[in-house]
This record gives C-alpha cells, sequence and structure tokens, in this order.
C-alpha cells in the first residue's frame, strides 16, 4: 500500500544509535528484552549544545527512523502474537510512518556522544528526537492493554525475526 | 539556525487531531493538565482497517508535528521554568525535527475517529502515529527527573503563553 502523498512533513536525523546489531534477526524486541544491551548514540556535533541538562534524566526517549523498512501494512502479525492486528495497536515498523519509539536507560553523556542502556535498535539508526523521560508525563495509569495484556510479558525474552524486513 | 539538510525523512500526516485549542496562548502544555480536555482524532479513512484491535487500550501515544513551528533553538526557557535548558531535556516544540508526543485516554473508536481526553495540542495538528500504550514499555522504574524533577509539578496548571510560536 503507497502512503499518502500530501502535505509532507520533512524531517532530518539528529544523529545515529549505535548498537551491538547490525541486522534485525535476533535483536530484541523491546528494550524491556534488551535491559543490559549498552549502545550510544552520536548525536551530531553541531547540535550537542540542546543536551545541557539532559544528564538530570535516569531514563531518555528516543525516536527514530525504522529506516530498513520501506512498505507499511495496515495489518500485521507481531512477534508477540500470532493473530493479524491492526498496525496502530502494534508497535511494528511497518506502519504508515516508520517511527520507532524506545525509552532507554542515560548511562552518561561525553561532548555529543551519550552511552545508553536497553537497546532494542539496529545499528546505526537515524535518531529523529531525544526527549527526558518524565513519569508525570509518560507514565499514565492505564487499565487496559488489549492484546498486549497477555503478550507483552513474551518481549522479555522474544527476539526479532527478522520479518519485518 | 537552519537544520541539518542531510538524508531528509519524509514523513506524511495519518489524520488529524481536533482539540478546543485554535491558538497556542491558554492551551495546557502537557496531558497532565488537559485531563479532562475531549477531542478527537479524524484518521485519512484509508488507514481505518490500522485500527482494529486498537479498542482494546484504554490509553495511546500520539506522535504529531508541531506546525505551528518552523524554527529552532538549541536552547530554550520552558513553560515550566525560568532557565534557559538544553532543547532536548524539554519538550518544547522548537527542536530541530518539530515532532510532538503525547499520552492521551481512549474513549471510542467509530469508524475513522477516536474520541480522545488529555489533549494537549492545537485544533487540526497533523498526526504522524498512534501507538498503543504499554506499561511494560512506556512506564520505566526512572529515578532522576534533572530540571523536572521540581518543575514537572507545574505542568498541571500552566498554559501555554504561546511564547514558541
Amino acid at each position: 500500500m503507497s502512503i499518502i502523498e500530501k502535505d509532507a512533513i520533512i524531517f532530518h536525523p539528529i544523529g545515529h544509535i549505535r548498537s551491538p546489531f547490525d541486522k534485525p534477526e535476533g535483536m530484541p524486541i523491546q528494550p524491556a528484552g534488551a535491559k543490559d544491551i549498552e549502545g550510544h548514540i552520536e548525536l551530531y556535533a553541531p547540535l550537542e549544545e540542546g543536551l545541557k541538562d539532559l544528564d538530570g534524566f535516569s531514563h531518555i526517549i528516543l525516536l527514530y527512523h525504522f529506516h530498513g523498512n520501506s512498505e507499511f501494512s495496515l495489518k500485521v502479525t507481531p512477534f508477540m502474537d500470532t493473530e493479524e492486528r491492526g498496525v496502530f495497536s502494534t508497535r511494528a515498523p511497518r506502519r504508515p510512518n516508520m517511527i520507532g519509539m524506545s525509552t532507554v536507560e542515560l548511562l552518561s553523556i561525553e561532548g555529543n556522544v551519550l552511552k545508553i542502556r536497553g537497546v532494542d535498535v539496529l545499528d546505526k539508526t537515524p535518531l529523529i528526537d531525544i526527549k527526558p523521560y518524565v513519569a508525570k508525563f509518560d507514565a499514565v495509569p492505564a487499565t487496559r492493554f488489549g492484546w498486549l495484556e497477555e503478550n507483552a510479558e513474551k518481549s522479555e525474552s522474544l527476539k526479532s525475526d527478522g520479518r519485518f524486513v
């Protein structure tokens, strides 16, 4: 299915995420399954000033481009399930706008390099944004988790089989 | 400051967020300050199939375009503070890629229209992605919240003064 070619929004990478995963096969599918995996962010040096004060936060939210994908599907069978689900009820990469989101632990910042832990992304993934993780904003009193109610636990052990690339 | 013109990532709106706020002045600055504010999402009709199974979730994460902004700053003085902070340690809209993130309550889905509560965005904001909120992935055991440690509470009462537009 082709994307709706209307009102383009143009972003540019602010840097790259470096990780031990150079291919999707065998990669953890969520930070919960990558607790001990360390990696780092190489922020474009001219943006370094924007990192001021970030070292006060224990966790950060990364938004990035699922750059290995080009086509999207409105229904996908997620790693954690055997049934087809609407793509917006999943975290699958093959979505109309291929944007990924991971909350990771921030270990240190040196210049334009951020050491992080809990990395579930491919090496050299283009980074779009960094936001501070703030429990007050980001941990909400949710009560229902749909098909992930019983399946989210699997994210700790499941690895990618590369089906989305 | 101009953005780095390299490796453009092109997204397209998947629909729009409708809210009672037609200008930034007086708008809540986070969902925490907009708990009772209802709005809705008009998803582009051809994407409706992608909503399957989403009604099982009590909360959803919206990624959207801060479309009222064009210039970014690496240092900003956030609504919740009086000091200049590095933009990546804030949720301010004037970031290198003007992407906003809000976790809202999902009230109902009818066709391609999603009723939501806790809306802190401008009316007609272009929507980029919808993800299910999953506590297992999105509520992390964070311990430090930097300059927002003492200031996040203010998000419940502070309103935008339009400084970022």
